[in-house]
């Protein structure tokens, strides 16, 4: 009996080391075909060049979804199809204005995703300035028939600057509404910016709460921020001026994309993954998301090429409308739901297309144990991929993934250090994305797909 | 006797985790500060703009050793000064110039640094191709009197671009000796550059032998390289022009630029840290490597802004002439064996200010374990830094590091996929650095700095 489970034990660790070597052989194949053969970068050109932004319900929108299925059409899929998604289109309108009445200097701005627009001929108001929107009710009467000017700088000193980004987004979305019911007739948001230097507005998704007033909400660049608030301590009636037009246009029909590579084991269970392929309408959606979106098909592709044959059903799913909405992956979620589908596991890329760091995983914390001690070495020293840490889901993800509690969810994390310098601005264009940054990215996302694939049965658990 | 082992252990692991919290505050300290108040980026704007590339022996190194000097003595070191070095002064001369002879169509070249010149009217010839120097010997010959042209593209497929870089390397510096020595009249040598699509050539250091003659060694841009190639398989007798007027003006006073903080427990013990002052002659030695010396520096001044004493003595190293000669290590190394010098350990900054990845380490695995074991949770979850592997010294440190060989080195390490894009060309310029990912990187050779002076006694063994 003990000789039994000796032999028993030795045989597991020869299998696991045979495993382990099988594994390197292929990643070794996987980043050999993504560096030399890598198509990621050239098709986000198309993507960012020819088409440009992308906001869901928009003309560019639909194109992209056109193009996108065309993309997927001309690869080895066993299914391209769309899935119609209701989305609610907003759209800004021409540019907007802002400047200090008095000094006839311009401020950098832009309308934050949802907001309504000024009276036609723009509004003209002093301005209350906190730091944080908890600060505004102590202000009480004085922020009547004021803007309200939320500007709390960026925390410069967390490396990871999704964390940063989440200290201050919450005062994004709640506080239109948090200054409306104080009776302000505008608000005015610092950009989320990682760069005090930076003097390009970000926008980013607002909301409203229903029974209080709808009031313009505008991002102002970092720089114009520092400008606002140096006129302030000067002079506490500084008053500004500030105009946009961007309205709601109503539901436009619009589409997932969604491609399957047919699974040879188990085509019955799913693996998904993908990115959004919407983007905010300034510059051309290129980090956020068309990296995501170019990266997750050209790892596919990177498969493919290598005449790789899954055991379960890949699935690629390119998101609408997860900048303003999320009713790509409400409706993904639901139709899954209703079809009782298996989705073992799920990637998604929407972090950027910088050097790839690791993936945050949703899933036991003995599972990501075992993707540490069995994964982690074959990406660590040699592809410099070594952050495989507990976590959330991307946000496309996590919405469907409601449904779907037991998948395993990968969160692809490029390094974070330039992702906040560009998210949502005019500055997110092609031009900033590195070739071999984002190749590499897909040389990981492709053997992470090929890991999973392999070895699904040890990480559900 | 079994009672007080485990007392003690018990006390030794809690002193241990004493130790890790404190060393955690720490860090949280030093990367606050650094993002806060860090000037190595605006240091970093004057070396690059205000004195620009600085090849040893020009006029602008002595500006970048004076420069440097000043520097230092505005803060609060407790000792600065110059080390002589004598340095060998190569000057390239007015721009090369380099034509297919038939179309005149422009090839894109920089001489190597030390190379010779062509006659004055330049030379004209036709070409040998090869993508290895040990297929010329088999070419005997036919290489006579023409132009030997390595033409080996980048293997692209490796993700640490420094092996990619030193599979090639040697085939810059041996080259011009093995083809003179087969009769070639130049020598034309494919950019160690990692991307195909680089249309800038590369510079670097070559070598003659003594008793071969000594012909021009040029550099062709990756795209240059291509194009010369298609030329050759259209023609095999297709035959360049080309022309350059480097040259050897003799041996020029320089120096190393040096600083000591004094420490406060053992001042006879030095940690040594820093990086080479001196760069190539084009671009602005913008990441090669005004930030390594701009960041060790900020690095310093980072600890000194928290009030911190350090135990042993921190000395701050400009190297002179890293590029083509390093003799400012050499008299460093001597220098320091000559009084006795006790270096307990030393940090080098040379591989850019890209974000920071981790440090190479050369010391006994033992150590280099206990390393990983005690310092990396310090930096791997929160500051995105985690390689802290086996490896070798930088440059400059490997030099004088052969008078001292039980000093720990580390070898500072930032991402790699983009350095070799810019390596030792035009493109090396201030704005191809980004304010944060260098500032992460000073607070990350801070940290270390810091526990290297805290717990020298257990990385030693």
């Amino acid at each position: 009996m003990k000789k039994t489970v000796v032999v028993l034990l030795t045989l597991a660790s020869t299998i696991g080391l045979v495993r382990g070597q099988q594994d390197s052989i292929m990643l070794d194949k996987i980043y050999s075909q993504s560096f030399e053969e890598g198509k990621a970068y050239e098709n986000l050109r198309y993507l960012t060049k020819q088409i440009g932004n992308r906001i869901a319900g928009s003309e560019k929108a639909a194109q992209a979804v056109t193009w996108s299925k065309s993309l997927m059409k001309s690869m080895a899929f066993d299914k391209v199809y769309l899935q119609d998604v209701d989305v609610p289109f907003w759209d800004r309108g021409p540019a907007e204005e802002a400047y200090l009445v008095d000094s006839k200097e311009k401020l950098q701005v832009l309308a934050l995703g949802g907001s309504v627009a000024t009276p036609k001929s723009g509004l003209t108001a002093e301005v209350v300035e906190v730091e944080l929107l908890s600060e505004l009710r102590q202000r009480g009467d004085e922020v009547r028939g004021k803007i309200v000017f939320v500007n709390k700088p960026w925390d410069e000193s967390i490396v990871e600057t999704g964390v940063a980004y989440g200290l201050n987004s919450s005062q994004r979305s709640r506080g239109p509404a948090e200054a409306a019911k104080l009776g302000a007739v505008a608000y005015l948001f610092r950009s989320l910016s990682s760069s005090a230097v930076d003097d390009f507005p970000h926008t980013g998704g607002t909301r409203y709460v229903a029974g209080i007033d709808s009031i313009p909400a505008i991002a102002i660049s970092a720089v114009s921020a520092q400008k606002l608030g140096a006129a302030l301590k000067d002079d506490p009636k500084t008053k500004v001026f500030l105009k946009n037009s961007a309205a709601w246009k109503g539901i436009v029909k619009s589409h997932n994309v969604i491609a399957e590579w047919r699974g040879s084991e188990k085509p019955d269970e799913i693996i998904t993954i993908g990115g959004h392929i919407d983007s905010w309408d300034v510059g051309e959606g290129a980090h956020d998301n068309g990296t995501g979106t170019m990266g997750t098909l050209d790892a596919i592709r990177t498969l493919m090429a290598l005449g790789y044959k899954p055991k379960h059903t890949i699935r690629l799913v390119f998101y609408m409308n997860e900048e303003n909405g999320v009713q790509g992956s409400l409706k993904y979620g639901e139709q899954a739901k209703a079809k009782q589908e298996k989705i073992i596991a799920a990637i998604e890329s929407d972090a950027g297309g910088f050097a790839p760091r690791g993936f945050d995983i949703k899933a036991s914390a003995a599972s990501v144990s075992w993707i540490q001690q069995h994964w982690k070495p074959l990406f660590e020293q040699k592809f410099w991929v070594s952050r495989f840490l507990q976590g959330s889901p991307g946000v496309d993800s996590g919405v469907w993934g409601e449904h779907f509690p037991n998948t395993v969810m990968f969160n692809f994390r490029p390094d974070p250090h330039r992702y906040f310098d560009i998210h949502h601005t005019a500055k997110d264009v092609f031009e900033a994305v590195d070739r071999r940054e984002l190749q590499s990215g897909v040389a990981a996302l492709a053997s992470l797909l090929y890991l999973v694939d392999q070895q699904s049965d040890q990480i559900g658990k």
